[in-house]
């Protein structure tokens, strides 16, 4: 695939998702569901979904499977940044450049509206299609397990109780590894199962799965120190960062590292894996979007 | 079957939930498992895992797949007591007689324990077996609606937006269908699609489902406008109950032919509905908990 042709697929996967969004939580006069839309349906980099179609693609997984599922864990994505950004979590005014859901429609509603698409998006993922049934079980049982108590939620808990003190190193992983990791490596996994792929192919599109979560949380702790000056910040609150625990430098070759480790990973698939090979470069990249490390 | 007979059947549909609720969730050194613990495992009525089994049972549908959807649906139902009592919402201090989970363990992780009940409930409702997977994707579709921008979630934001001012009778009981109503119905409709009820049965089992709903509401209502003199109450809130907008005396009439219609739905299946029927006589019977209605 040339790399014109992987960047139309991209493009092609990413307005599939978003038209399906769009459709799914249609304008109605409701107050939740207007602000459902606010948080759901404008930017994003829509990640999460392009490794869930692009790794149900090279299994073979059908579309009416693996879009259900993509949409279902953008959803419980952007649930989770809809409640991080809470007062009584991160505090934040701000996302994407525009002022957080609790500060449009108040803390209730914003509450309300992670409930919502966290619930909602098992609903969507229940509507997949076209693969047996227990393909779907075991899939929704991989996507709430990742983001569960031992998954993305249990990694918040973490986070939270570690601020104001930079944790070692090890600690550090741990709490990305769930945080973010369990996510980004479930996205890929789900490809997986919906496609019915062999136990070694399994493994593989989960060490990618793994090193590309470690390399993006690292890159967004890079990008976020180069823009530390403004107030909430990660640093001003003491959040456990790489770039805090290791420097700005080191963690950078972690990241470089990491990328390499989920490259790897993709050999067996040749360029059957040319789209999963751009995510992760993709991600790999956003580390020159940050000013050189002076350290 | 005798009323003993029932009685002790409930007592042990109670334990074995509450069991299996414990072992899933058994002390671990982390302060959100113990905090997940603290709201899950004290006290509460257990009505709609006692529903699952009761209506699963009538069609003969496998423990083993009915006892996953009564713990998921207690958890489900646990999460939407922990977020509801959050300050951003109901603003409540005490649940139960105890401190609630915010008081004790601060708002974010309050949050995020509600978020991990939410989110492991779908984990434990996929370890259902010993029915066809189709009929547990049913089941779970059934329960996320439910519980979702429909459901539950739905009506709390309505009721939200309703603070203040005493809506008219059609509004407020739309809100309470999809507030209340809505988990306890799904949880007589879970039993029916685990069991692969006939059309007709699980017709019944929605009617039974969504008058006892109303029975419960309305009685929930009667029971907090009887203790009406503390702070934080409903009618200090303004918040839109029956008694508020029928009176109490009314109020009472609506329970009472809510718990009849209840009752006629359960008719076709004779002493098979046993139990069934001791639940709503139980949800009945708590007005006479409150003193006779002036009015």
């Amino acid at each position: 695939m040339t790399d014109a042709a992987v960047a139309r697929t991209i493009e092609h996967h990413r307005r599939l998702v978003e038209r399906t969004l769009d459709r799914r939580f249609a304008a109605r006069p409701r107050r939740l569901r207007e602000a459902i839309r606010y948080s759901l349906l404008e930017g994003g980099k829509r990640i999460r979904p392009l490794l869930v179609l692009a790794a149900g693609d090279i299994v073979e997984a059908p579309r009416s499977a693996t879009l259900p599922f993509a949409c279902g864990i953008e959803m419980i994505h952007t649930y989770s940044l809809v409640h991080d950004d809470l007062p009584a979590m991160d505090d934040d005014d701000e996302r994407r450049g525009r002022p957080t859901s609790h500060r449009v429609y108040g803390e209730g509603l914003a509450i309300l509206v992670g409930d919502a698409l966290l619930t909602e998006a098992f609903a969507v993922m229940t509507a997949a299609r076209g693969v047996p049934p227990a393909r779907v079980v075991t899939a929704l049982a991989c996507i709430a397990r990742a983001a569960g108590e031992i998954g993305m939620v249990g990694g918040q808990a973490l986070d939270l109780a570690a601020e104001g003190a930079a944790p070692p190193l090890d600690e550090l992983r741990a709490i990305h590894a769930a945080k973010t990791g369990a996510l980004i490596r479930a996205s890929v996994q789900l490809g997986a199962i919906l496609g019915g792929a062999r136990p070694a192919v399994r493994r593989a599109f989960s060490r990618y799965g793994a090193a590309l979560g470690l390399c993006f949380q690292i890159t967004d702790d890079l990008l976020d120190a180069a823009h530390e000056d403004g107030a909430g910040s990660d640093r001003e609150r003491g959040k456990a960062t790489y770039p805090a625990v290791l420097g700005m430098a080191e963690a950078e070759r972690h990241a470089h590292r990491a990328a390499r480790q989920a490259r790897a990973a993709l050999l067996r698939f040749g360029t059957k894996a040319a789209v999963l090979h751009h995510l992760a470069r993709t991600v790999e990249e956003r580390i020159e979007k940050q000013p050189a490390a002076p350290e």
